[in-house]
């Protein structure tokens, strides 16, 4: 089989797509195994139950039926739709955003997949150019997104120390290098793998050196506001003709329908559309058709408020506070929950990487994210990369109490047996 | 807004992305036009309902909303659904098919995007290769998928007179050239726009050919067997493992759900998901679930023959007799329609061009296709190529009658006043 550089990136080394592969094969071969590993959301039944009923109305409406399967969408989404949430977004936010600003995707990946490769890679006048991610830990899922090699550049966090095992990843503006190859800022706030979100001020700083050198600011929102909101502490959400704001249905609950939004400037809505059209024809109508009734009397926010994000706050304060009761006596630090569905925890100075300790760990029967592959664009090797792991709190709470146990007496055992 | 090089190509000219630009602005601006231009399967009730039905059920079975709606599928697709359908051809036609040989995709573009990219394009020693297309006209929905530039080669068909107004595309094997920068084969069967159906012998022919220069056959299978079946004469359906087999779901009535198949060999298979898992983390789950009930019993295929086939069969020869009628003494060609949902269409020496013929009918009130963007890469133009255009059948009988009128009044007019 003779394949294409776009082809030999699919068949070779991929840390993420090995390592998915790998948490597929152990709970396919382990039934029994506790997963903390996926990105799963919770299966939260006061929601399931609005959104189901929500589809089985849709279905029994006239015409009901053949809206939500028998047709395309166009390219950029069903007009009335991108207008519901151009009017969400201008009601709760006062941004200045038309149905010309707003465009649907298969989730949020596929929308990045498209952005990113807009700005980044090789350019026509044969010079390359890359995404920048402010501060890592960044997700994961980025990681293999460009059609070209060294796609990004990264800057390690400044690291604040919040209490004893406390601390939170700040932007290290200092050190941060915006160069003529810098094709635009990339932050997920709430971040994936860390929850950390970004402050106000971290976000305006960035927008700003942004507009300073015309480049873009990606916020990937998949967990952020206004929906699904899983944000624990007040903070702004930001948009500006600059800004290219990724939103997703995923984590309300609703992964199976693959269903994102694209909040950014006219030309940027023409590109991605264009593109859209000639990848994938056109995106799904079941999520945009519960979107739309979730729009309506922005019922979405409410749930989002009131039911999703108070859910998720106290499973990462409860499953933080078991880690540190476990471990008190270790040099163990989780990053402030500030928000989306993980704690990041890092054993510092422990004796084994993070690829071994997740080796160790799924040997014991749990399934955890090892860290180190999310700090795409370092430039430089960097010990606390490898000292780092992502757990998801989503899963069932008995199961979720049971790994943070295991998790415990295992990196006990090799901190004492060093 | 800078851009890439893979952003410059969705922000230039674009033939199809202007086309459906100006179809979509033709529609929303004229709601009395005649639209029969798109894509769009018909609406047929009778199978709208069993759709319908099938999905308030999967709805309403226990945990039936969680598994439809709110979990991740596997990158390759749900294993259960992918033994079904490996089995529903196993059993059908006797192909040597496991689960290994099939993966789920967001629709059939999606689809072609990645494959085609995976076998053309650019190659690591900087050498290029080109999909081909060995009877063209094709899809004009695969003109742009290419990341890199002259991404197709084709040539010209034979053209055989089958009566006084109806011909057929035969595969000029004669004037074929395989060389080392061919990647892959690649027909749709039945063909869209032309409704023709490969014989299996053009079929065994290309497959041979492409085993012999250790190249992949791409069968976009999206009209064709085992669903949606749409196919008039006997054919036999073709499979090797030479050869990549794209299905959807979409002519089925189901294009709002985006879920296509394809099969392949293993290795092909796997890189397709690590691909699709980068550039879309999972597949939609609605598609699939119901694709599994319609698994179950064949139901499938029983649909496919005694509905949708018949209904889009009679819808052919009805609106070709209408159209020969109108135009008997004129030098007006129709396809042979064997498949798909169009007719195409052969104005011969028609005085226009078949884009100005586009603009007079638009004029008129009838959406069409013009057939010369079907044609990518020819080397060399061809007046045949501007003198076609594509019709679908697929919708409202009234509509379309009264479009079969418009559209013989103009084009009489056009070689009248010549």
């Amino acid at each position: 089989m003779k394949l294409s550089s776009f082809g030999d990136k699919y068949t070779g080394q991929s840390g993420i797509v090995d390592l998915m592969a790998d948490l597929g094969e152990a709970l396919h071969t382990r039934p029994d195994m506790i997963s903390m590993g996926g990105g799963n959301p919770a299966r939260i039944m006061e929601v399931e139950t609005i959104y189901k009923n929500h589809l089985i109305n849709l279905l029994k409406e006239d015409d009901g039926a053949y809206n939500i399967l028998g047709k395309y969408q166009s390219p950029q989404g069903d007009e009335l739709l991108l207008k519901q949430l151009a009017a969400l977004l201008r009601d709760e936010y006062g941004w200045p955003i038309t149905d010309k600003n707003v465009a649907i995707s298969n989730g949020g990946q596929s929308a990045f997949y498209v952005l990113a490769n807009l700005f980044a890679g090789r350019f026509s006048d044969g010079s390359m150019k890359q995404i920048q991610f402010p501060l890592v830990p960044e997700y994961l899922g980025y990681t293999d997104a460009g059609l070209e090699a060294n796609f990004f550049t990264s800057t390690r966090p400044t690291i604040e120390m919040l209490g004893d095992h406390v601390f939170k990843y700040r932007v290290d503006f200092e050190n941060m290098k915006v160069t003529d190859s810098t094709a635009a800022f990339c932050v997920s706030r709430p971040t994936n793998p860390t929850g950390n979100v970004l402050t106000d001020d971290e976000i305006r700083q960035l927008d700003a050196i942004a507009a300073e050198h015309d480049i873009p600011l990606i916020i990937d929102g998949a967990y952020g506001t206004p929906f699904p909101d899983i944000i624990f502490d007040e903070v702004s959400p930001h948009w500006s003709k600059n800004t290219i704001l990724l939103l997703s249905m995923s984590k309300l609950g609703l992964p199976g329908v693959r269903t994102g939004f694209i909040v950014a400037s006219e030309e940027i809505i023409q590109a991605y559309a264009n593109a859209n059209t000639i990848q994938n024809l056109a995106c799904g109508t079941v999520g945009p058709a519960i979107a739309s009734k979730l729009f309506l009397n922005r019922e979405v926010l409410e749930i989002s408020k009131n039911i999703i994000m108070p859910y998720y706050k106290e499973r990462a304060f409860s499953t933080m506070d078991l880690f540190i009761q476990a471990m008190a006596d270790l040099p163990v630090y989780i990053h402030k929950p500030e928000g989306a569905i993980f704690l990041w925890l890092w054993f510092k100075d422990l004796p084994v990487s993070s690829a071994k300790l997740y080796e160790i760990l799924k040997e014991a029967g749990v399934l955890i994210i090892p860290g180190h592959d999310s700090f795409a664009g370092l430039k430089a090797d960097w010990q606390h990369a490898h000292e780092c792991i992502r757990i998801s709190y989503a899963q069932d709470a008995g199961q979720v109490n049971k790994g943070v146990e295991i998790i415990a007496r295992e990196v006990r055992k090799l901190y004492e047996n060093n």
